[in-house]
């Protein structure tokens, strides 16, 4: 199939590229290169298969015209950080809400009856269920990132609902492995490069995460893709473990063999809407097969040495 | 307290405007009189403790200018019309969701710590639990305009945890009452009036939806804003009582005195996203001490009374 893929050039997006394109597709990437690396499609660059398209998720007429002819969007394009919604208000709103808006808008036009979307498990807020299950209660929004990915499932649920397409959406832990960008582990690093002696870790450190790794997130992606028919398909993509932030910590340093005095801000919450405990239930993909190859600590080591290989990344963002 | 309330000339708006007046608060309406009717802020109008801005929720500037020295925000400004998503598929973001932050903006740029939403029962999609209480299982939506709540209610949620507003969110059923000037028992009425001989009525007539008479919707909004003091306060609004379309038809033939030959569209859904079913669990207002003054039934008798005194509102909108 042909594919359209915005945020072809992020982190997630690219490495969802790659597979596509070893599966046999056609790829039509779309990105603003506002955090995407152009360098992550080097690779896909070198397929014929393969298109960039230069645009923003803000300009839906470039959206119609780059999505002409393709079967399937994901829709992969976001503001995807989480922390400094109060800081910008409408910038989630913009980037995420009225962004998917518009991807929609360009799959109607274009008559493409496929939309995948990454959303977050931070839609759940604070759950009171753990491990947290798709069909959770209804729920509480803590943050302006989880607040705008939950508009944006919204839309596309009332988009399959009104024009007859079919919508997988994928509400994700965090990610980590090759090309990852942004987040805690990249920040660990960042800051230990720089000084090897200390660390300063936003909260207590006790806060509860769950990641996964990215391949086994585009294998889950392409897996439900695959199996799951239905007329809106909600999978939570995660591992079945958690760590604690003082834990990745420990993982992060001893693999960069270093020992730093640690500095807690303190609090439960390293940031207002941070959730002291994020895990999915994530038995509804399983059941379509699929399971990850990578524990948590497994991806986090992964994703250390791929930072120590990719210092430019660090120098490309700040 | 002095209450700024967008969409004060629109059937609920300009209810709850008269409330507050009679309740000894200063008000500022807000609304661009696309759908409001200025005759409907007459009695409010005649009192010196109210103020009417024309202004557009779409112009943040006018918001932020005319709600300044508020301590209380009633957004209910609004495109109230859940059948036409479809054919507008930018008419609810804009004027629901980018409306609702732009409100949101003004109040936080003027420190209004209180903020109040009338959001739908529609965003429970089609529920499966019915009764549906609040915290029922995470909805996937129907309709554009539902998808459109659900974000505005996510943007207040995520408001009050970034910036330490209050919030109460009202999931109405369909309202019904004086100044009621859209909905199915305005159309049937419209419809009775030209032609009292036939009426066509959308789906199989099987439909089993929940009503409730404004003044008890207002009632119940003001006593949860004074009784619940959570940081966000959700509310389900209706009755415990649900009609089917055709005995709504037969109590408005029967209250028009007519016998129209009735023709039916067919169908579980009158309309793409319609909900066949919509009945919510309204315990946790009653818990507060609020309950309904009318039946569905005479919430109908007494719409259709309104309707019949004020031939004008039939002229005025089409």
């Amino acid at each position: 199939m042909k594919c359209f893929v915005t945020g072809a050039a992020g982190f997630i997006g690219s490495n969802l590229v790659d597979r596509l394109l070893a599966d046999g597709h056609q790829v039509v990437g779309f990105d603003n290169l506002a955090t995407g690396q152009r360098r992550f499609l080097e690779q896909a660059s070198a397929q014929e298969r393969f298109t960039l398209v230069t645009g923003d998720i803000l300009d839906e007429a470039a959206l119609v015209e780059a999505s002409r002819g393709c079967d399937m969007v994901f829709h992969l394009a976001a503001n995807a950080d989480v922390r400094f919604g109060p800081d910008h208000p409408d910038r989630d709103l913009k980037q995420n809400t009225i962004g998917t808006f518009n991807v929609l808008e360009a799959a109607r036009k274009n008559g493409i009856g496929r939309f995948a979307f990454s959303s977050t498990g931070s839609v759940y807020g604070e759950a009171t269920v753990i491990p947290t299950p798709e069909d959770a209660a209804f729920p509480v929004q803590t943050s302006l990132y989880g607040a705008s990915k939950l508009a944006g499932e919204g839309l596309i649920a009332a988009y399959c609902e009104a024009f007859g397409i079919r919508g997988w959406i994928f509400r994700f832990v965090s990610i980590l492995g090759e090309r990852y960008s942004h987040g805690h582990v990249y920040d660990f690093c960042r800051s230990l490069f720089s000084d090897r002696g200390k660390l300063r870790i936003l909260g207590d450190g006790l806060q509860k995460k769950s990641y996964l790794y990215v391949q086994d997130c585009v294998s889950a992606m392409l897996t439900a893709v695959e199996k799951a028919r239905g007329k809106v398909n909600v999978f939570n993509l995660g591992t079945d473990e958690y760590v604690q932030v003082r834990d990745s910590v420990r993982i992060i340093t001893d693999e960069l063999k270093v020992s730093p005095s640690l500095e807690y801000t303190g609090g439960a919450r390293g940031w207002i809407g941070d959730n002291p405990f994020i895990l999915l239930d994530c038995r509804r993909i399983r059941e379509l097969g699929w399971k990850p190859s990578l524990t948590i600590e497994e991806s986090v080591r992964r994703t250390v040495r791929y930072i120590q290989a990719n210092r430019w990344l660090l120098e490309s963002r700040h």
